[in-house]
């Protein structure tokens, strides 16, 4: 089950499973000389952790990170940053009906044929308990960015069929300001109105996550398979529930013309419009970058739902717990840790681009 | 200009120019004895070069891979198979007007900041010219993948807002039976009409690409960064003109609720449904494939448009030369050959991920 | 400070400052279902841990493992296992005088200049108390190939000019008898007289290492850079205080002819001689694998030294502190786990190298 | 057959077999903006080609190197560089015998097993000539160096027990004045002696080759696995016969103590001697980098051997054809390109360690 560790320079290395004593990170590769903000990590965590709203699972999750190495009076020193985060209310209870037969939606069924053994008390490596390693890791790549001037905000762009009407970038306070992460009130409230209903009936709601990453200098990424776009969107489907990813214009671009579709460059290094969404040919244009990311309904649902059991027998299932009847609000800050680690990378990959940077950083 | 090397196990590295005289690429980590059927080569080949129709720019190019290395006797040896296909047509003109402007749409502008240095006689490795060193790469993972009885089938789903009516997964001939790889006639010529008053004004379309992959064993895949999807999104996306990636239901999923979304185990290892498009948590679920990219209008149109020179002074610019009204016919090999890469890459990460097998293949 | 990584498939990550609270590892690529043998891995920590014998430093670290994640009912699962090792013995002591010059022999001036900023409460991810984690990742290695019939042993070879007369692979207990891992009563007897000198002059003493991996089925390595001899190198390489590696003759080779260099071939798989160390062409040839190490004598010495401080002023220091006079017992243990990480590696990497293998595998 | 592929960011792919039409590299990751001196190119090719002096296989190789990308108007792109090289003259010759039998110190019979397969007509991509695509990759690596004010000198040290005396670094033409580049008219005329009375009973010779970096600045490499030493040793050691390599003092610590070891650092960012071979703790310290590296003797002889031919019986060879009485000579121009592959690299990786440089490289 190799896989935990993403990044070329910067690379993290996630472990831990939902239902286990505690989780963590190793972030190896940051420069040394970054201040390390703990409020802002614990900003980011809270962001994510369970039991904000009513719309969130309920299970109590104090979610603080400790810095074990890596940090030596308030910077970084070059070295593994490690950072635990325990798990303060996993249940030591009964999992034997789950482990009995296979949730839709999840992977129980694929890790058993592929491993041949399953840790049935939770998602696993699947659970999106994994994702609280990577907003500690993102918060300190977002920390590094900061340095640079670039800054990187997710919010709620939809859920069900209710869309956020907004233009620019929302402040911190205005996404903050809804249960719900999305900065348009009507929006928010018709949404909240819509999930109220459907977690009545034990069912759940999808939605769709944007994200904007402003202050990025030209020449992040490169031509190839390193293409920004190509890393972003890799880096941000691997967030568990993600099914669809877009930059710029996204799968509008299906329909549009080239000419519309085009961005007129402007003198002074700006463009007129911004349909490639800040990036051409794999390269970041100097423009904000703009992303969107599809987020499924919960697969964890007490609605009625048939599947089978472990010896292939059907079954009538209701998946009881603590389960979000809508993932998205919290899966905000993963986008957002996401979107700070592959640009974190991508500045360190690039800063050896350019001949006369080599040498002036090098020559004796 | 690090990221032209793609792949964990199977890597792949492309080189060459879109004006240099020769292109290719490097296959290294294939396990031996893969019969190397060259016809499927060219014939994957064929499907992409230019000049194949009208809706495609007529550079001449034949497009042959001569393959230099790593097959003896009609069978791959385990060794690096490097290939190389010759740029037939590329002419030895006057750039000196192109190297004065930055093209809109093109990244020629970052290439100019991010290197301080650009090979402007063509779009360098931005050029669309680059993925035929990928159509050999993923023409030879696409003969490992038949002996493991895994299929790749690519077509244009959509050009402008004329999309094809299909069921499940047409056949290489009904696909191949339309100039625009559409196999449903009646879309197929709605949309070239549309194409054909698009070219009248000197402008381009864009269109969408779906993918499936069928006869994919459980498995594929690992939970966290390796997810299948989030593997298969990021090759995808590494494609030139890809603005959207999404698997299964994709974007829909968005406004679907749990109950909808969730697809139901059947006994005997079938699932009711197929919203997630072959893949759970991260791993392939037996189900087949699916995927689907938005690919943009073709940025080079003769339709005037505004930039700025490399002075920085605005101009009015009309792109002339060889170029196609729509990508998307021409990219479907293409998506074909990266899914096809990835899916290799793949098998050969996963082949130990049981114990008991791995002991089977080395214990003396 | 990218670089505490390693691996292809299975990927360790370390992590921890010997003066930190607390350092570990994560452990990514295991396959699941390896029993996890405690007691095997507390064995090998304490045969790395201080304070052992009067020829080690007397802190007295307990050097327990705590097992975090991706181990579930006594096996692993195929998740990252987490495991960390408390330093209960740092002192929140003064540094101020470390601080302020270079100590010879160690790295700290090549710290300063390249981050511009220095741990200096200890050697920072230059310290040998980093290997405590390699040696918890290698067990679990070592617990893997167990499983296929591979053992690997490291003993002290030399100190000094006082070398073993070993012949064939020492036993577990020849070895541990001795406070040196001299399996060789007479040369042990005669290094102790020799360490016991150093000491009271404040000077150290080095070394050389011998390992010897038995079991090895023919096939692990590949032929170009991960030739098996080559990984092994760069591994063991990695260990702090390592000045050279050789294999089978080693630097011997040099003065040796063709004829008698090269080992015959014997019906049944044999070799009549084992020159080679078990690897020809960079692949394992089924003949025990045998490496040596040559490590350098501590360079942390009581005895007077020139040195600069940190404003470039020529300096007279010696060292105080808890250092021991001699690393190579303790480094025994390290070189060993380095071989299990790298061998293991290997059998994950060459699962996939034969067609018929990866059928069998996962044809549907 | 993974194992190709080689560099964290400088990433070169080699390509080609023995015995098949051409072989090559790519070089992906070098900076835009070298200046790609091909005359330099080619005198490192002509210094390993065959056929130099009679200590060398006559095989006439003329190994013109054809640079096919990433070069424009003489400086490299940043794209990647395709270089080829034509096998003029691989013979079509009869191969049955030697595919019928397992040649002693090759790894035939390896390949044999791992694979199920195996090209018989030479070492596959065991073969020296393999190496040859290095030394291409090197040259360019060594441009780039250059740029820094790092040189790097490899030269025959050894051959049998005859060793040069030398002082410092030898120049080039000292190098290249003796056949056997050994730069000590004395030891490499009594080496010219024992070859020519070895090639006479058909039978071969080992040596060492000594290599030194002059003008590397303070900060190459990373303390943990990416140690300097690490790198380079995994790098030399992936050289077909190489067997042991050391860095500064090497297997000579084992007999040393602290007091001598231990470089004092002096005023102005010099040290008093150079024990340490210019590494400490994985980090260049700014002396020269000096390393070892022992070289087998050559295995094709022509004397009578013993081996199993491929149905496990008994068999006496004398293998025929063009080989090389001793590899050390014409092996110094591939150990200098490792090393330059290996500093190269570092350069990259390391340009980013410090966060002042990043901020003044990106910030808009």
């Amino acid at each position: 089950m190799a896989g935990s560790v993403f990044g070329d320079i910067l690379k993290i290395s996630t472990w831990g499973e939902s239902h286990g004593p505690v989780l963590g990170v190793v972030v190896d590769g940051l420069p040394a000389g970054i201040v390390v903000d703990e409020e802002y990590i614990n900003t980011q965590m809270n962001r994510r952790k369970p039991g904000q709203t009513k719309y969130a699972t309920p299970r109590p999750e104090s979610d603080n990170v400790e810095i074990l190495s890596g940090v030596f009076e308030g910077k970084t020193t070059g070295a593994p940053i490690s950072m635990m985060i325990k798990n303060t209310s996993q249940r030591s209870g009964d999992y034997s009906e789950i482990a009995s037969y296979y949730r839709p939606g999840h992977a129980d069924k694929s890790f058993d044929e592929k491993y041949g053994f399953r840790d049935y008390r939770g998602g696993g490596r699947s659970s999106g308990r994994e994702t609280a390693a990577r907003v500690a890791a993102g918060a300190l790549a977002g920390l590094f960015l900061k340095e640079l001037g670039i800054e990187v905000t997710a919010y709620t762009k939809q859920i069900g069929t209710y869309a956020c009407k907004t233009e620019g970038v929302p402040s911190f306070d205005e996404i903050e300001a809804s249960p719900l992460r999305m900065p348009d009130k009507e929006a928010s409230d018709a949404a909240e109105e819509f999930l109220t209903e459907l977690m009545e009936k034990g069912d759940s709601a999808g939605g769709i996550i944007e994200c904007i990453a402003t202050g990025v200098p030209v020449g992040l990424g490169d031509p190839v398979f390193s293409k920004l776009d190509a890393l972003l969107a890799g880096a941000v489907f691997s967030i568990g529930a993600v099914k669809g990813v877009e930059i710029g214009d996204g799968f509008d671009v299906a329909a549009a013309t080239g000419s519309f579709n085009n961005d007129a460059f402007l003198p002074g290094g700006k463009k007129a419009t911004n349909h490639s969404g800040g990036i051409l040919g794999g390269i970041s244009d100097g423009s904000d970058i703009i992303l969107r990311a599809a987020i499924k309904p919960t697969p964890s649902i007490s609605k009625d739902q048939m599947t089978v059991d472990t010896s292939d027998a059907p079954k009538r299932v209701s998946i009881k717990g603590r389960h979000d009847p809508v993932i998205v609000p919290r899966a905000v800050v993963v986008v957002e840790s996401m979107v700070n680690l592959v640009l974190a990378d991508r500045v360190l990959v690039g800063t050896g681009s350019k001949l006369g940077d080599i040498v002036k950083i090098w020559k004796k």
